[in-house]
């Protein structure tokens, strides 16, 4: 995506030595970034300095030349260590002042967690001269300072912990923008695609949209799924919602049953409301992937309406034991394969009285087993009929991606035969 | 930490619009870090810029006035997006030139793979006029160039997909390091300790790490562990390993049983191997969270050599089905309860025939179960001689972080009687 002239240019500063001794990873420049480009701004800039009074002050002033808003992370804790105040304040040629109201705060907010205060939270009260305070939603407070020159540079700092960046942000540097981009919301509308490879997908879909509306088509292959993105702006999210809605519709139909969620419907999102939808029951029966399948469900809200649970049998006798396997189907046809996978499915089916079963075996690596290279897999699914059909293939990649990507070939087999597509 | 003034500072570009956009997350930052850190270099900036000529070397020009070494990955692929090699040219004041040797590897390459070369990949066999060409391991060279100035700042740029940003640092850029600090190792031993919190930590090692030899403490709190983090500079790996061991062994004795492992030995991996060492067997019974305890240990190579498997009884129908608890038994303790998962250990362990079993249950959330808040939770363990502890408390965070955390309270405890602490 290029620049366009008249779009208000935004940098995120990140504060922190950690981020500069590869000690953790900026995962807030990257939600900074997604929610200023939803709201029209260019990122044109991310930094991240340590905790240095001179170098945060100069890398401020550098950014202020090219950009209007400069979204500050980190440093605003109670010790020596945190210098974005007094770095900001030196960056704007302006003295720290105390602000009562937000010491007030501070000491209220100690004491309703019955925690003392130490002395030196009060540090926390002090903001550059001329800022608006940010209040706390954790203990520290943050700021809104403008920088004259040109372009005038709107400067907002807030703390570095993920979840008061992240509240302190809609709650200061959201009405912010409004102001200063006029409003209009940029929104990027996600296809998960599953089963297809990129320039399969890119071929169906690239005709499909037409990009004279200003909607930007990109594609983004991520380990066992093919994203379809589209950005579209408009007013406001309802606009953006609207507008994009047949285009989303246009492309899931072109591309068939291989669009697996729009937007945050992941896999197991999916395939939980399809078995809610159609009142069914899973349980699980898993070698290769040890309960991950399971895990992965369980994590969703409200799981325990259709996983009534399942079975890790990841030796040859628990197959037996728990399971009922006979040895010697174990014995002539080996654990890893169609015959064993299709045992499993409808001996766990059985076990827990469940509509549904998906079982998993396979070579999760890192050596050969029975001769069997790593990423040999198969997996199959019960239905309610008793009927079963087993899949199989070399799934690539290393231990933990065999076992996500068995994971999900399981879980997507379930999900198209519930969507009957 | 603060910097050195004899110490080489160094910076991380980072070149890429999906950056900015906030579709990817800038992990080659954190890892080029680390290794940069591990050679005594100090790294005092990340910066991060779209594909863009002017901005880009602006950027490098900014950057040079400050550092003596600049890491530049990414854009420097085949496309007319590709700028890198255009914006670095222009810092230096120089001309691209073309290299015939860059351009007969890259036919060699393409051949290799049997791929035809489109034309635009000649673009990769231009460098600027007195830089010295990297190697591709994957297609795309890399360079070094020198800008003169004070600092003279040399400049390496490799590409953006990790796996060829890694192979280039370390074949070209690890050797320039020798050259510019004049060897020496540092490197960052880490202790992960359970069950402990962080001030609680601080007050037992401070008075164990004397700084004077250079070795430097700090802390870090992750959602559920602390890490005490140990830097230490010397001559190469193994001396940093032989000075930092003792103090290694001396914060270990002083922390009890709360170290889990050091470096990158986790918690799995530590209890797969008392396991092992102690040929003991296990089997899980998981309600709350799911199967994840077993798809944990699952993660970890040689697992079936302790892990027998599990059963996820995620409903209070498969309690009784599957393990054969009582019906009594759930009504009158609640299926979240000490009595249950005491029953649901020694059931799993006696159905799986292991000699340990962990059975946990809870309340994961969104909401309360039964009248029990989120977070509520039990887990237990049996021993071989079928004796069972069960332990309890409110644990605290959302659906994942309850179910992750639940799953490392259990491992914790089988940790902690298998060492024998």
């Amino acid at each position: 995506m290029s620049s366009t002239g008249d779009r208000v240019r935004a940098a995120v500063v990140s504060v922190g030595s950690e981020l500069l001794l590869g000690d953790l990873t900026d995962t807030n420049a990257t939600w900074l970034s997604r929610r200023l480009t939803e709201h029209g701004v260019e990122v044109v800039h991310h930094l991240a300095v340590g905790d240095d009074v001179d170098r945060l002050g100069a890398s401020v002033r550098w950014l202020a030349a090219e950009v209007e808003l400069i979204v500050v992370g980190g440093g605003l804790g109670p010790t020596a260590d945190d210098v974005t105040r007094e770095a900001l304040a030196a960056a704007a040629g302006r003295e720290l002042v105390h602000d009562p109201h937000l010491e007030e705060d501070l000491v209220r907010r100690f004491a309703a967690m019955d925690r003392r205060m130490a002395p030196q939270n009060l540090r926390q009260a002090w903001i550059p001269a001329g800022a608006r305070a940010i209040p706390a939603v954790g203990t520290a407070p943050g700021f809104h300072l403008e920088l004259p020159g040109d372009p005038t540079t709107h400067v907002v700092a807030v703390p570095g912990v993920p979840w008061e960046l992240r509240e302190q942000f809609e709650a200061a540097v959201v009405p912010l923008l409004t102001e200063l981009t006029g409003g209009g919301v940029t929104l990027t509308r996600v296809l998960h695609v599953a089963g297809r490879g990129e320039s399969d997908v890119a071929e169906i879909v690239e005709p499909l949209v037409d990009g004279s509306d200003g909607t930007v088509l990109s594609f983004l292959a991520r380990s066992h799924e093919i994203q379809v993105r589209l950005t579209v702006t408009a007013a406001d999210r309802a606009a953006v919602l609207a507008r994009s809605e047949p285009l989303v519709q246009r492309v899931t139909a072109a591309l068939g049953g291989s669009v697996v969620g729009v937007d945050d419907e992941d896999l197991e999102t999916v395939v939980l409301r399809l078995l809610r939808e159609r009142g069914r029951t899973l349980a699980t029966a898993e070698s290769a992937t040890a309960g991950d399948i399971a895990a992965r469900l369980g994590r969703v809200p409200g799981a325990s309406a259709a996983l009534l649970g399942g079975a890790v049998v990841y030796t040859a006798r628990a197959k037996q034991e728990v399971l009922g396997l006979p040895a010697s189907l174990l014995s002539e046809h080996g654990t890893v394969s169609e015959a064993t996978t299709r045992a499993l499915a409808l001996a766990v089916r059985q076990r827990f009285g469940s509509d549904h079963a998906l079982a998993v075996t396979g070579v999760a690596g890192p050596t050969a087993v029975d001769g069997l290279p790593v990423g040999t897999a198969f997996w199959a699914l019960a239905h309610p009929d008793g009927e079963v059909e087993v899949h199989g293939r070399r799934i690539p990649g290393d231990r933990g991606q065999v076992i996500a990507r068995l994971g999900s070939a399981a879980l997507d087999l379930l999900r198209l035969r519930l969507a009957g597509v």
